[in-house]
């Protein structure tokens, strides 16, 4: 279905480059299961390499927004985007965290708010509000 | 610029059905302040009502998740749809809940990295883990 | 503003293929004003024939759906993009067929409700129901 | 395939709360099919409740647009968000709401010029025209 | 899975209007395969007809692009969509056009990365810089 | 109009961090104007160094895709995506790398036309071919 080949842990092994970004994705999660999206980006390590510590550094790092505020986010721009593979594995991501139905429910309420409220504010071409702009 | 002309207090004043909403938004924020939005349904006012009513329930009755991670998910929606006023509105409103410079700086970042991944998703064609399906 | 220039109505008198394309924009809309949109295609006088022709068809030609219908699909699909130029100039068209304040109400109102339900069935990931599906 | 379980109509019979809104859904589409958008909206009765309000004020209230307009302009917005489940749903109810070929047609050629007509306005950058604008 | 029917090599060969696009495309793309897209189209002659004849001038008329980038060009443009078969399609028609591993993995680099970028210029609402402007 | 503060050069010389990414760019792209973007960035100095140098290795690192083939895709996906920073900007890129007028004018036809079929297959539910997966 994909337009590229999904790496299996063999092909993973054969490839140092590969193997060491799929140890540390299993070290950093804590867990063995690596998901296709990895297995994708393995046919092209500087991608994967690039890819995988960016989203270390954004998602796993400890910040000033929480984890599972994180993944909220996440799924907000995959639901907004239509992007099926990223809504679920991301949704994933927030029920692995602890996302409760209420925290779920919540969630895809402001999705749905929010793009009908886009929708208008860009149907009517709405100025932006001289109370809104910096400086 | 918009479509539709964008009620002043005085035509507001003369319309009992829109005073009231502009009364609620008023109060529920406890701002004298309306922004274009309101006053661009105005014309509307079945759809301003039903508008208000909606983003009072959804953005501002007490539930799972706090007011500034709802402004979050907000800012991510507009930003992904790429809705000038809404990112505009929306940041005003998580300043005014008091994001920090930090927690503005890493919502940044994953709404970056969230479009980087999802098209990344997309054009790869990447199918669904099983592990990620519900049932 | 743009990233091609504009042409002027001189620049046009100038360059027969162009003029014979503006001209008949004129007789088509019974109008001397040709907008935007056409002074910038002008440098590239392929495309300008071949989307003023497919407009001419599309829009134009008597067919199974009225004028105004027409225009009402036109500015739903330009909300949708967030195209700030599509929006105005076809909710200018719609008011030009001659658009009720009423039916320009819900217009707004089913654009918004429709990107909320959208965004609410990609954000859910629904499977599409068999009752659905052709054949 | 879904990220929320889908509720069958056991489930819904022990739930008065949806059920009241199935029941709405039922008798004013004079249809017993519900479709999966109700049965994944069932696990957030909030949220089910008040879209389905909306949805039945704006698209199933006598107004000034006739029902049929207003399914196509909800498969225009459909289409253009690339959202699956919402194109099959309202092309659905366009069949029922009975589409000729013709129109139906018509609709997608309106749909794919527009979006091929609001790509050229986005990549020219072309400035809104003085005479577009309100007031 | 389609909303309207795709047509069989049969239905084809008894519309002589539908034929002779059909005959069109083998000859232009040097091929006997004729994929779904055209086979949907079928059922709107006129579309078919004009669609064809656009994709035929863009893509298949020698300019000032080659033929390799100008399919760049039109993965970079569906992924971002998030149409799915329009990625496999013109992926399909990369890799028939002799794209290299190295040029694809190059390719959805800049996908994810352009749409990174453009998510954090609209989040952050950068403005335009005067160089940037045309005259 | 942005949501950050824009830096200015001397604020720029006065943050260490963010005056070597500055250096960079400036040596980079041989030219002492930095552009906007870079300015909003730099109040996120992580974001900022983690963002030029995927720029520098997407974009100025010598690879399978010339640079300007690269830009071509860049300007497509921001029309796509309606970012008209985006746009502006990496339109002013490829003229630097000496795009012709035939080029620019066949760029812009191709994401016109991208858009326009991506529309109808979304519209029409097309289904993939089964000549176009992988395996």
């Amino acid at each position: 279905m994909s337009t590229v080949r999904l790496w299996t842990d063999e092909e993973v092994a054969n490839s140092p480059r590969v193997k060491a970004v799929f140890d540390d994705i299993r070290a950093t999660r804590k867990s063995e299961f690596v998901n296709n999206f990895w297995r994708a980006l393995a046919n092209q390590p500087a991608l994967l390499e690039r890819t995988w510590s960016s989203i270390k550094e954004v998602m796993f790092k400890e910040g000033a927004l929480d984890p599972l505020t994180k993944e909220l986010i996440y799924i907000a721009v995959s639901a907004t985007n239509g992007c099926s593979y990223c809504v679920h594995s991301h949704t994933a991501s927030a029920r692995a965290k602890g996302i409760s139905d209420e925290q779920y429910a919540e969630l895809s309420a402001i999705i749905g708010m929010a793009n009908e409220t886009n929708a208008l504010a860009t149907a009517l071409q709405i100025p932006v509000d001289l109370q809104f702009m910096v400086e």
